[in-house]
């Protein structure tokens, strides 16, 4: 029914809940969408989920991931998910409606991941720093805490509705425009430019969680397209090596 | 916030599941719904919702009827819910987000009631005879049913939607689009980058100029923001400084 679905993969960061995972994987299941990938579960809780009666077929083919970077690494575009309005986030947020547009855009060609934190916490700061975005469901400000298997009910919702008709589809690219780069090539330049920046000095170790976090939403807002990215990870794998010859030389 | 919300009635009949009775009362709160009117529930249920931890305001209030007429008897306009395509429904069926709209115009000047029926069974015929027409929430066939709380939570997501909430009013906080860098600092990195590659031997000095022209096109597709370009270009002369200190030492 949902073609393009086969690209949109859900990833829950570190839940702990397993009727909450068995929810998401429910309605994954209710609006046509296989891929779950879980980071870093409560072990507990993802093995009771996955032997529960009813177990949704999702959940049996759930792919668990013991870092975001590695559960995102095929995907061109990671969204975020959030219900928090006065949370003091670094990256652009757009209303559930409006991301949908673009999620649903690109998951015409490219695989698209959507995050969601855990039950108490939502996504971290680290966990963010892997998005392009975040998605924002409206609720009131009194009250703006969603149940996990809620967020996904309602996401998946939405992107059905997005591509329904009567929905305004995003006009596809222009051409010349090429494939993006996928997250798992973005992080391997953080990482290099990264290593580059503690050999130069640029980054205190003191600070170096938080240049990290913000070196890599930087990196992410470039929007590389694939080649770019191949030919920008050679040449920052190149002056690394210089930068470590210097190291030996002064051993 | 939502003041036509005042209007609406949520109606649960016969839920089972004092699990999906929270989880309904609290998607009513995220989006800002107060009346929960519950139609003969399993009575234990119902209890041990009401008692839960951490259990909503929206519970405590919750009316308890003994029959569907009693519950929606103050309502100029009853929908039911359904996700279930092939079932020979003698009310017409109208998709969530064209229900939504008729109940969002409605609720400006009338109390409207939005029927979920019981976790197994959903509503019975008889529930449906109370019922001018049907919302259905577009599943895909192979998987129809909808667990409660997140039917409740998709149906409140899609009315908030359809006030203008979700769709038109502006996102949440700055983030739009940052100022885009201006081509003097764009060339003040290709220059700056160039350097760095030169001292990392990955120009060869027989190519240098067509990797130069290359070079400068691959950051111009950049489309950097003013603040992250200043960053870039700090980073950059980092590393340079750092080139340059080495062949200092070898010469």
């Amino acid at each position: 029914m949902q073609a393009s679905f086969d690209n949109l993969r859900i990833v829950l960061v570190a839940p702990r809940n397993p009727l909450n995972i068995g929810a998401a994987a429910r309605a994954m299941s209710n609006f046509g969408v296989t891929q779950l990938r879980v980071v870093n579960p409560y072990e507990v809780a993802f093995r009771d989920a996955k032997s529960a009666v009813g177990a949704s077929p999702v959940l049996a083919a759930a792919k668990e991931f013991s870092s975001v970077a590695e559960a995102v690494a095929d995907c061109v575009l990671v969204a975020g998910t959030t219900a928090i309005r006065h949370r003091q986030l670094q990256q652009p947020v757009r209303l559930l409606a409006q991301g949908a547009r673009s999620i649903r855009a690109r998951l015409l060609r490219s695989p698209v991941a959507v995050l969601f934190g855990s039950e108490k916490w939502g996504l971290s700061n680290d966990s963010l720093s892997h998005c392009h975005w975040v998605l924002h469901i409206p609720t009131r400000d009194e009250h703006q805490s969603v149940n996990l298997g809620q967020a996904v009910a309602v996401c998946l919702y939405e992107f059905v509705r997005a591509g329904g008709r009567g929905a305004t589809r995003e006009a596809p690219k222009p051409l010349g425009r090429e494939r993006l780069a996928t997250v798992g090539v973005v992080e391997r330049i953080a990482t290099a430019l990264l290593a580059a920046l503690r050999l130069s000095e640029y980054i205190n170790p003191k600070t170096g969680q938080l240049a990290e976090e913000k070196l890599r939403r930087m990196i992410r807002r470039l929007a590389m397209e694939e080649a770019d990215a191949e030919v920008f990870l050679g040449m920052l794998h190149k002056i690394l090596w210089k930068l470590e010859q210097k190291e030996k030389t002064k051993s």
